[in-house]
């Protein structure tokens, strides 16, 4: 890419590095950067810095945050009794965002991939048993929200054998259509769970 | 957004700004910085400052680079007695990627746009008029490389008219209909302008 200078080539090659960020958009980025004002560039800089340097895991949830709790964790008004386990912050904020859940959450980084032999020491699961058995706190159910892949189901199913014998509710998300949802668009497995777990009207 | 972190939202709303990132992709994207190793970011942003701050116009054709000279007007090999006129840096790489060309461009960094009132001093066409005039180095040809948009074709009618009296051989680059694309999915002005200039066999 010598037809651009050595900068500009510099600057699209490490944003060519993020993911989905192609060479086009690379480029339009690295214009739009070169043409930003100076103070906008060295702000943006100095968020990624700081931002990537003051985040840490919650000590309670293990989400990402920047505090040693984080806002769900340290709110009075959240219910403290339910836990959500979700797999990372993402979805975390997915279920934040429809407002319908006022419990506190669980994030596990990651899941059990049996397949390449990760297991619950890799993930922030160990952090999850602790928690439940402070008697401070007491859980009185734990709402399974890992994603419904293999590894999701996995996880939700090893986490339920673990933690049934403490005799804490542990319950599953609904998996099935989507609301809205075309079925001839929706795969197989979905339709058919979606058909095993049909229920009675 | 008060489910992330101060420091996570002030990154999200960051990279928001920047052209063709929706939420969906700050989100990704911040998420995927915070996990980067502290080094790549530091890089990254030290990336973004350094390009910001290097890059200037280069003195001969205006394009954006970080030396006096562009790579390609510093060039020995190239032929500097043909000029082709380009609206920005970006078409000047997409005609450099041919590999085809191999005379010198000219930048103008934008068009005349008549209906804002955004004229010759506005962009960087007296740069092109100063440079045709030195005797040290003749041109033989102006090549009108400007978009077949109707500030692009304004533009180059505006060069066009200007510079004739040179005597200076001035000539617009073919539009018609791109090769491989299918006459059902292009515009009409297109294919009566390939019509009209429709060539003999």
């Amino acid at each position: 890419m010598n037809y651009y200078s050595t900068q500009i080539t510099n600057l699209i090659e490490e944003l060519r590095r993020l993911p989905g960020i192609g060479t086009k958009s690379a480029e339009r980025l690295a214009f739009h950067i070169i043409n930003m004002p100076k103070e906008h560039v060295n702000h943006l800089a100095e968020t990624l810095i700081e931002a990537r340097s003051k985040i840490r895991y919650c000590k309670e949830c293990c989400t990402l945050t920047d505090d040693e709790l984080c806002p769900i964790c340290a709110s009075k008004v959240r219910d403290h009794s339910t836990i959500m386990v979700v797999e990372s912050t993402k979805d975390l904020a997915a279920y934040e965002k429809t407002g319908q859940y006022d419990g506190v959450y669980h994030v596990l980084q990651g899941t059990l991939v049996p397949s390449l032999g990760k297991g619950p020491d890799d993930i922030r699961y160990r952090e999850l048993e602790k928690r439940i058995q402070d008697p401070d706190h007491p859980v009185r159910e734990i709402i399974l929200a890992t994603n419904s892949s293999l590894d999701g189901e996995a996880t939700a199913m090893y986490i339920t054998k673990k933690l049934k014998p403490t005799g804490i509710r542990i319950t599953r998300i609904a998996s099935g259509v989507p609301i809205g949802g075309e079925l001839e668009y929706i795969d197989e497995v979905t339709l058919s769970r979606a058909l095993i777990r049909r229920i009675e009207l």
